[in-house]
């Protein structure tokens, strides 16, 4: 086996410790599978594999694992029959749904031991995931993970359920809501000081552009946390936005990679002080068609209105995304006030609006479920000008509107038709130079 | 609403505050239902009306669950799949088996919740269940069920995990082996000091025999927990042995009855001192024809030899019920021993027996599957001569061969041909003169 690989302050590069590589000494590797990995005795098995081949190189090894396959689903329908329609009890729908890892993860851990190797599987709360009391939607608070340090001293591999966690002061058990796996892994990275946490979908890693959209499109292998942190958000599926946050601010390394083979994936971690990253203005193009607009029309255009509308929808509740105000220039003294946010939130966010219209004084709403998010984003543009010039010129090129803008330090977003946004991710991956010379392998579905 | 009966010193008569009366004032009542009781939405939905009927009567009501239905072999059948044949990891089976009633006891509380009540769902661990460390088989060593009393306080439902636990020294969770979740119930009755411990099954309560035998059978309103102990082990299988020995140590009252309808069951409770029991001299009639039966033939008739060959059956472990030496008259100086054992044990003991042939020196062993056990148990034997006589007489004119015969102070246990079980049960029945008017209702299964 090849000495792993060293920068040049001689430390080893992040992500080389996963059983290609002698590391030359013991590291701790986290190891996160999603539920479409698990999904049955045979893939149980095949993961099983996986995880003692990393053992046996020599590494510790602590796996966070999600419910089977459809597991969840099948909980949440039976908790809609159990109440007939009506929402159930968030604390009781917390205990329902962590029954899923506790199944993925004792056979997973059967799994393990049947290959001759110690494993041991641990519940959020044994492994220390300290969690507020929001129930579906737990903020974590603090890590103590003894248990998991006292197994993996004893040589054992620990296994322990993602997604959920428990609150110290009602005792009760929580979970993290959407992406909640991936947070927990990075999280029990952080607290254990592991050298990697590798997180397995089935998709071979982050792409500069979703390989179903855009053939062409090139596997990164680096990708820095900031601008992870901006393609998650703006619709790149492969990582989730909380999870990859929450490593940029502790500084895990994630190695995003596929559970159905040994090549790399990408790297992603914070840029180093003094790294030199030479990187292209534009890393990646994320497309997401999952927001929908309302317009909000002939608003008075007075103080305190917008701060009115907005904590109106936030209230409702509904994420926003993106703001665009007209000035008013017309004299009416009125104005229009457009945003996006998830389709999800939509009806309960215009019937929030609706109720107020006497109070806030607005003539009507408007909404728009056929839109859809380009994003670029490239750590690079800081240092870049003529970025926005390209991408419109791409976009006019193509004969495609844009109807909003919004920018952010390493991001530009613009929201066009839903049905030119193929169109348009194309035109834009193209007209940055990201094109690769051979089309990407496409896999069936996101692995999440 | 009537009041409730009442003895002569005043006190309530056990198992009366089940909602058909007012109580005058609030008693505790421990609710358990089984996996049959809770197989589906539906089912869930009857049993949490059941349960809110009992709580709006004024009652506190803390419920213990099973796992819905099929859940449990569903997850064994998955663990063999993952093991591959193999034996899985004991700790590990116990964490995978323990999500079954945390779906139910989830769904439930959710149920119960929807029709306005307030209920919490609690594990093992939360209702502080702490067992020894044996899992799979693990014994209850303390309940401190603090959760569960201030759920109660504050006027909620507590609805606990049946059959499981966890161990102190170790924090891992445990499950308490077959009727795990009786015993469970049982035990939170007594900590908690419950009126009475409502174990609700598909059967209407206990039978004077199983009615699915003996067509005339009827359903006993009061046995006492000596009959019930020796019943259980008998093979009635409507309570399980272990949870009415529990109820027995400390004096839980148990009222066994039917999840199918508001029809009073049976009582089961220690009899009172100064109560006169006026009982007939055999309460009920048990058949099990879940026993095999080994002989050892030519053991060498010295001291020792019976007891290395229990030792070694003791070992193998097998569990052995009816035990038979005759005393050797022929001057071989050889004697044969016979034994009951249940069939599960029946094959890893001949082996550990056949591998002592040399050591203990006997000819060879004979095993026979096709046996089964009648008994007679009724408080009423102790004073009460011609038992026996009666029952043997039955037996003989029904042309009924008896193999073995095992006695304790309120029961008579005799062997016959598995075939001809039914005919016995059914002549003893009579003979006793146990035969109602009416035949009993028969539900497909035992409810377990």
């Amino acid at each position: 086996m090849n000495a792993a690989p060293r920068n040049r302050s001689g430390r080893l590069e992040p992500g080389s410790c996963d059983g290609r590589y002698d590391c030359g000494l013991v590291s701790l590797i986290v190891q996160k599978f999603g539920g479409s990995s698990v999904a049955d005795a045979p893939s149980i098995r095949r993961v099983a594999e996986r995880i003692a081949k990393t053992k046996r190189a020599g590494h510790d090894v602590v796996v966070v694992v999600s419910a089977m396959g459809d597991t969840t689903d099948e909980l949440l329908d039976i908790a809609a029959q159990v109440v007939g329609g009506a929402i159930p009890a968030p604390r009781e729908l917390d205990m329902l749904l962590t029954s899923g890892e506790r199944i993925s993860m004792a056979l997973l851990a059967m799994a393990i031991k049947n290959l001759g190797l110690d494993a041991r599987s641990y519940t959020g709360s044994q492994a220390g995931m300290i969690t507020d009391e929001r129930h579906g939607a737990a903020r974590i608070q603090e890590v103590t993970p003894m248990r998991i340090q006292a197994a993996i001293d004893e040589g054992a591999i620990a296994i322990v359920a993602g997604f959920q966690g428990f609150n110290r002061q009602t005792g009760d058990i929580t979970t993290l809501g959407r992406g909640g796996s991936d947070t927990t892994a990075v999280a029990l990275a952080a607290a254990l000081g592991a050298e990697v946490c590798e997180i397995y979908s089935d998709v071979d890693g982050i792409f500069t552009a979703d390989p179903r959209i855009v053939p062409h499109a090139r596997k990164l292998d680096f990708v820095t946390a900031d601008e992870m942190v901006e393609l998650a958000a703006s619709g790149a599926k492969v990582l989730y936005t909380r999870a990859v946050e929450f490593a940029r601010r502790h500084g895990v390394t994630i190695h995003a990679r596929s559970s159905f083979s040994d090549e790399p994936g990408t790297i992603v971690r914070n840029a180093r002080e003094g790294e030199t990253v030479e990187e292209p203005v534009v890393t990646g193009v994320a497309t997401d068609l999952s927001e929908a607009k309302i317009t909000v029309v002939g608003v008075p255009d007075i103080p305190g209105k917008a701060a009115r509308i907005f904590t109106i929808v936030a209230n409702a509740p509904a994420n926003i995304d993106m703001i665009v105000q007209n000035i008013s220039t017309t004299g009416s003294g009125r104005t229009d006030i457009s945003f996006t946010l998830p389709t999800a939130d939509l009806p309960r966010t215009l019937e929030a609006l609706g109720a107020a219209q006497e109070e806030v004084g607005f003539d009507r709403l408007i909404h728009d479920e056929d839109i859809a998010k380009v994003s670029v984003v490239g750590a690079g543009m800081r240092s870049s000008a003529g970025v926005s010039a390209r991408l419109f010129t791409a976009l006019s090129e193509a004969g495609i509107n844009i109807e909003m803008i919004s920018t952010s330090e390493i991001r530009m977003s613009v929201v066009t038709r839903a049905d030119l946004v193929q169109a348009a991710t194309r035109a834009i991956h193209t007209a940055f130079g990201l094109d690769g010379d051979t089309e990407a392998v496409v896999y069936a579905g996101t692995g999440r």
